[in-house]
């Protein structure tokens, strides 16, 4: 098998989280892999909601084209929403994979249910929404946010990784679940010593995602082109979007 | 009652397009209300798949801005993906209705079971993931594509508006339905005829989105702020993004 | 369009409740459009169960029959169990919405979950099994009983008001959800004053019935004849049902 | 234990129909159990819709006040949509089943999916709306309707019996089923002869229902008084309904 | 209709709780039945777990095979995770019926909604998969654990018995429920005297078994051999399994 | 990372498709990964049942225990019905994946919807309760039986090979999937030349499985131990079941 190439698509505009996600990745990639954390030169410097999802949606597909120019292997979208996952693989011939569903898909490989901590409570909608696309409702026993921004996530207080910590412990005690998914890109740098530190499975989807592209690429898999997942009908984009293809 | 603004947003930049559905809604508005049928300047010229929806969801965004300094009383996003809406939702301050939620909410007052007809295959597992979302995958006995391209249904020739037609008619015996959606809104115009032919209910979303905003506007009642749906988070966009809030 | 004529059916015999039903319609009615607020002659007082429900139905039924008879141009069924409405719906012409449906569908269309709050606590399961039916399980984050009889809300005293409000209030605070729909058809008239006071949409049945009888009549769109809502198998009807058809 | 007195009720008001069900019923009840087959004095003939279904409730509450001032120790609603069954249930003290309940859960005891064979099209809606109520969705495979209405089965001609027969032996062999539930109380008389013939269960709601009440009897188990099953409240009934109570 | 011959397997080998299993089976069996209580002469003493669930399903089918041989009329498996329910189905020819199964159906024909009171917290994860199998998720409302382990039913001192005793005092004020599962096989014979108590039923599965193995075989009704519960496909078994055969 | 060495359990007795399934691992291995292909001494020749199943997850556990003495770094149970999943979980310190998981899994990252090709009709029931069991209901379009035994692929004919291919072939044109499951651990050798041959991805448990316990164990993740997945309760096993613990 030849070493991989993967890119690493932090769908936010802030520089230290593409950094913090890139990192994560490399600390899990198999040697060889090599991991190209890029992020979009325009769009949100964090994303909380659906409306900075949308926008998130088309830098990220900027990226996934420009790696693809790049004869990359696979491409994730490192943001807990999984922003433009469909249509990301629509574009892509490699496997692309969103973190959301890296973390959810491992969560119920080593537990039968799991939790799900995230930062604003605005952003529970977007996760409750992904468990039901996913097919994982009933895998997940609770969501709990703790109501910082995303962005506290990377200032150096630790304040919102203590936050991250207390949260876990609670949902230890409470919700009857046998691992915890965190649901931040941002919270990547936070799985391993958690998972040491409460003897439970703490869940970080970039590095997940880095092991499922390996796994799909290793198997000979890649998304699907027949069907719903082809690449778009051919036709011409005007304006800002007129690079997209 | 004033008199109402309505914005209709064609997302994809046909204009033929934005004009059928313009009339449609513009043919069962209450009197007095206005309809402003708009399409963004920039994007795709059809949506048929993840990929242009992606797109067009920001092109949606843009004009939900647009109309809300026009001092619209509500948007409609006229494409059966419902593009945008929850990110729309949360820009807005007015109600915002996809017409793909609104001919399914339509149908299933007025029939047990209804189907869906439209138009590419590759567009059939949008229309499966909005019924999912939307609670009405219960009340969905058929999927049908006429496998057209949308901009078929521009075209003078009448063959897309032929074979709308005979999948009806092929649902209307087979599939133990009581109604019909229309599962793009390039069908816009179609509805009441076949509504007439086939003697069932046949249902356009554009149309029933007019009412819907008429209706929730006359209720006192608009997207709620209180909580996921809220204005989004204030940042600074970046690039092309910049001019969106 | 031709002025409407609705008739608004309180299925309990209580006068004062039709009264306040047939307010809270005319409130929201277009221009033109009449509401006929009606209740059967005989049957029970309040509904408050599965036995109150079953009577109800066959007073629902005679109204219907009768308001087809005076050509009215839709239905509403103004109890939050929307009993008989499939039976309705066989017998009717015309549209036919229950208040619980309509309310219910208002919802997910201004909030991503919404909360009930309802009469006694023996009227949950009621509500439970139509959000079943209807679709909206996942879109119901919580259900509220004020544990007070339907009647209490007709009294002066004002209690069963404030009890309504309390819960509204712990219900935004608690529930996560972005919209709250009010559980009984007496309660109609709280909705605008709440829906205020706390900027959240506060949903009333009766008033939503009332745009969306006039929404499907704009459109065309009646009750389907086609499958399983056709006009009843003809056959007789004995002892005191058979004025029923 | 002392011998039982079982109540089943026709819930139409054809008497050869009300003989069909009680022989059924007779036919399995054990050694001392007694079978009182009744049906309302007023109604429907047969019972082919929601329309039909809300007349026939209220014919099995009064037979269930009727039934309960006998002394009866349960009672059964021998029509397969289970008209009036949460009604009757807060009525009675005893155990209430219906026959598509009952038919329903001893099809999941010995088979791990099975399919329906009803009588006209247009009732299919309400098995599948019992099948949701139920839980039993995934373990129905497929529901067939003969075409024939309810009464054709109390023809001499035997032809809608041959079309049951027909319709099992189809289902069979395509719908990768272990059993069949007879989907019509008059079909009762059938179950016995098809099971044999085809060495499938075939099973009849009524001899199911008849075990049921058995059982929970035995168990020392009744309706649950707690909660929403209590009795209703107490109010004035008026009108046709004042005997009701 | 012949005297009965049911055989209920304990599948621990706890011979106290093959006893107290087989009390509680007679006690409601009827008149004739004869009640054979069996346990596997190897395997676990509990059975608190997936790991012991997989040992106790051989046990099972052991027994189902020597209970076949004595020409036994139905098969209990008496344990609250229903172990090996379908591969005992296989094997059988006459009916099987877990214990879980058979308290949850009874539960759903007395209560609209339940809960469960089980012994350790592991052992939740098994009762809601079967919930989720047998299609009784909406009808559960709360599952709890007294945190006490199997064998603690068995000792004198009755804390265990208080336990659950104190669990369903809760369930029954905090859960909105009308009955009470009791989740364990060594619960047995607690179900009539809290039923009586408590005045909600309180369902123990061994005895419901017994009625529903009896209703099976007085309606004629067996474990289909059609399809995919028939007999398993004749092959060698080698080894220690080669007497289940 | 250290080289791991992962555990293949053949659930069957049959050397030639512990064989087969050994190649299909080995093959998709990381550098370094050595790969152990077991299968019980005692047990089924093959499974297809859930009795054979039963049988199976014996001979699983016992395989586990031993791997575990080993120093294994995961398990892998290479029976399409992942016979034993959550009773080896509970037994093991290190990640134990199922085949079917593994391959439903893979494929909702590749596809919107896949279709499973298994052996045996009796066989599906199995893949139905596992695509409950693990969310993936909606995303499983069809299910295919080539109605030939486990052991046919076994034979040098190729005709099960062919039937198995032309099963694919059919799905393609007619499911509207993007993916194909291959739904026995038999047919793990064909999964690469039909992929390239038909232009989809078509997955192969076995191999599937290999790269979720690389993945596992690079991300520092195994099962967890918190809660139900914890070592089982330590209590003495009797008989032929002693030397599991």
């Amino acid at each position: 098998m030849n070493p991989l190439l993967i890119q690493v698509i932090n769908p936010n505009t802030s520089l230290a989280m593409t950094e913090t996600i890139g990192m994560a990745a490399r600390a899990v990639a198999a040697t060889g892999t090599e991991i190209i954390a890029v992020s979009p030169s325009q769009g949100v410097p964090s994303i909380e909601g659906h409306f900075d999802e949308a926008i998130a949606a088309v830098g990220v597909l900027e990226q996934v084209k420009r790696g693809k120019a790049q004869g990359v292997d696979g491409h994730i979208i490192a943001c807990f929403g999984d922003p433009g996952l469909l249509a990301a693989r629509e574009v892509a011939s490699k496997p692309v994979i969103g973190i959301a569903e890296a973390a959810m898909h491992m969560a119920t490989l080593v537990a039968t249910r799991f939790s799900i901590v995230t930062t604003l409570p605005r952003t529970v909608i977007i996760a409750r929404h992904l468990l039901q696309r996913y097919g994982f409702e009933h895998h997940c026993a609770a969501l709990h946010a703790i109501d910082l921004p995303v962005l506290a996530l990377e200032q150096d207080s630790g304040i919102a990784q203590q936050k991250v910590r207390e949260y876990c412990i609670q949902s230890l005690h409470q919700d009857g679940v046998g691992a915890i998914v965190l649901g931040c890109g941002g919270m990547a740098d936070l799985a391993q010593a958690l998972t040491r530190e409460l003897a439970i499975p703490v869940i970080d989807g970039v590095s997940a995602a880095v092991k499922l592209i390996e796994s799909l690429s290793a198997l000979g898999l890649t998304t699907s082109k027949h069907g719903d997942l082809d690449y778009p009908v051919a036709k011409p984009l005007s304006g800002m979007f007129s690079t997209l293809r």
